[in-house]
């Protein structure tokens, strides 16, 4: 994996990663594909609207339809058809939210899977393996997110453990290598819940391991938005300048730019796929829940600036019909606006850094977007 | 309308139908769109595949979003946004077998909404002003549509009442005209339950009445498959040669080439759909269930010899996953090749109908197709 920054405007990065499946252009958005899917979108879609890399779940991969198959297909990239980047999670992530059971130690965490409650144990070094079977193109380390809110104290025995892990993980990766033709990299994760010098700290430690790019995470956990904005720029400031940094699981369109504008070069999140199967749409007006009876007549698109396949071909009158009947096309049609339409966020500030105007461009498009649409046409 | 026959194989015909709209080949199999669209499938997915006409239910449509609004919007095709031909069902079917309650009388029909309980009252005039609004290419009569098993005596009645209403249908369609700039055509439909005589009388009585064109209803209700055989014959024998033959609801692919050699042009059914998103793939080489674990590990497309976008891009083993975990792309690309084969085979019968080799065709087709597939890579 290659990064190189093109431009700068204060904090704000626009660069380019390149792994050996696609240029990826950041600040980036990349969908969620959870189980080796974006939901109710297809890969032709994706390209359409120009994603260049999708996020996969370990733990949920892992369970099903689990390694052994995915690596006889030659690796996720080969099993599921996608040809553009993939970044794989640890699976940590998802063990402390999701799975029936879990039991953490030094050695590692023990979980009970959440779909038939069989048991298994995740190490540092098996996370790494499996991340080999699946050949993602960025992997992540083992981490503890811890919940918010959490004692300094148990934060920081976290974050010690982390760190541990982190050493283990980037440890097991330089003793293996590739199982296809391809090359992979690997992150860190920097914790310290919401105490500063505990993410310095962290930040620091992982420094140290050296990584080819950090991820900030344990942020987006129910903390106030000031806090999130906070610790995210007490790590940006002490991160490598030349390494990429993704900011986890985040977020709104607001919180996306106010990473940016921090100097966060990478985004997931599953609001723009779960908002608009639940009827939100994103738009450069505002947020629209189509739901609302004051577009059962509205002939106007979705976001008449869009360029997406929903929104030059549909009316709002009609998608909401779609959405009151329970047709699939509804969720699909929702999937492909609100993607394309936080692809076209995270674009607009590329060209923005590129201008040395960030700041000026996000003030002026959140006194759009930080509205509701409530009238028919607007 | 116009209908042009090309050729004819003993009672199997090649032919045209033109609407306003699109040039439709035929035989031709016509997706289900109820409440204006087709599951899991996009608008530009069904022109791919070479969808020239889908089929719309009045029922659904008229209670949601309501034929006021389609009116507004300048007919369904606007409304939904499909620039190909539409058919719409008069909403008999519906009524008898969804509304919840529904009491019959010779003027019309009352009924209670499956969805809020409100009342309504169908008479073969307001259906005909229902798809005026709707401007459908190809509207139908109101009928009752007799259950299996039926008395004759009850048959009888119900087929004089169906003679009785598709007169005053013609009647009502005679002094409305278009309320849009296309023209559209009405089909009759032939009822008379399992009994030839009534069928005859059934299609001597429209053919009185003289329809663009001519649909046999009742069947594929729970009648044993030869006596569907046998009535779908009786009624082609007697219909006007040169007018289209519509068999409503059916069916299998083996039913559809059984109809196509009677002389059927026209079919619709949520076989393919449905069945799809029930993970039930139809193939060239017989069905496939692809939860069937025998798949778990087969890196073969559903279909070999499918163009679809499903079979040029993924692997049966994939395909069983996204089914496993539930994810909705898993419906989307069910669909996409379901539907496909249906195009194919009565793309494939109108080849064969051209080159005067159905029977053989058909005979060979069959073979293949009425088996299951049960081995990897089959």
């Amino acid at each position: 994996m290659k990064f190189i920054l093109i431009n700068i405007d204060n904090n704000a990065r626009a660069g380019v990663i390149e792994t050996d499946h696609s240029k990826i252009e950041t600040p980036v958005f990349m969908p969620v594909g959870t189980q080796g899917a974006v939901k109710a979108i297809e890969h032709r879609e994706l390209l359409e609207i120009d994603t260049k890399i999708i996020l996969g779940n370990t733990y949920h991969i892992y369970l099903r339809p689990g390694v052994e198959l995915i690596h006889r297909f030659g690796g996720l990239h080969k099993f599921i058809g996608w040809n553009q980047s993939i970044l794989t999670d640890s699976g940590g992530y998802q063990i402390f939210s999701l799975a029936d059971l879990n039991k953490i130690s030094k050695d590692g965490v023990y979980f009970q899977s959440h779909i038939d409650g069989s048991k298994h144990f995740f190490t540092p070094e098996t996370v790494i393996d499996i991340q080999r079977y699946l050949g993602s193109d960025i992997m992540l380390v083992l981490d503890e997110c811890v919940p918010y809110p959490a004692s300094y104290e148990y934060a920081s025995k976290s974050q010690e453990l982390t760190t541990d892990w982190a050493i283990r993980c980037k440890n097991q990766f330089k003793k293996t290598s590739t199982l296809y033709s391809h090359t992979q990299a690997i992150f860190g994760i920097v914790q310290g819940s919401v105490y500063p010098d505990l993410r310095r700290k962290s930040v620091n430690e992982l420094i140290e391991v050296d990584f080819d790019g950090y991820a900030i995470g344990g942020l987006s956990v129910g903390e106030p938005k000031d806090l999130m904005y906070e610790m995210t720029k007490i790590c940006t400031e002490k991160l490598p300048f030349e390494k990429p940094r993704y900011l986890m699981g985040v977020g709104t369109p607001e919180d996306i730019l106010e990473g940016i504008e921090s100097g966060v070069d990478m985004f997931d999140c599953v609001m723009p796929t779960r908002n608009g199967r639940n009827a939100m749409f994103f738009t450069r007006k505002g947020t629209l829940s189509i739901r609302n009876s004051i577009f059962k007549e509205d002939e106007t698109s979705i976001d008449s600036n869009c360029e997406c396949y929903t929104c030059k071909n549909f009316s709002r009158a009609y998608i909401r019909h779609l959405f009151m009947v329970k047709e699939i096309l509804a969720l699909q049609l929702a999937t492909i606006h609100n993607l394309a339409f936080y692809h076209w966020l995270t674009r607009e500030a590329r060209k923005a850094i590129l201008n040395k105007n960030f700041q000026e461009w996000k003030r002026s498009l959140l006194n759009q977007i930080n509205t509701r649409i409530t009238n028919k046409g607007e």
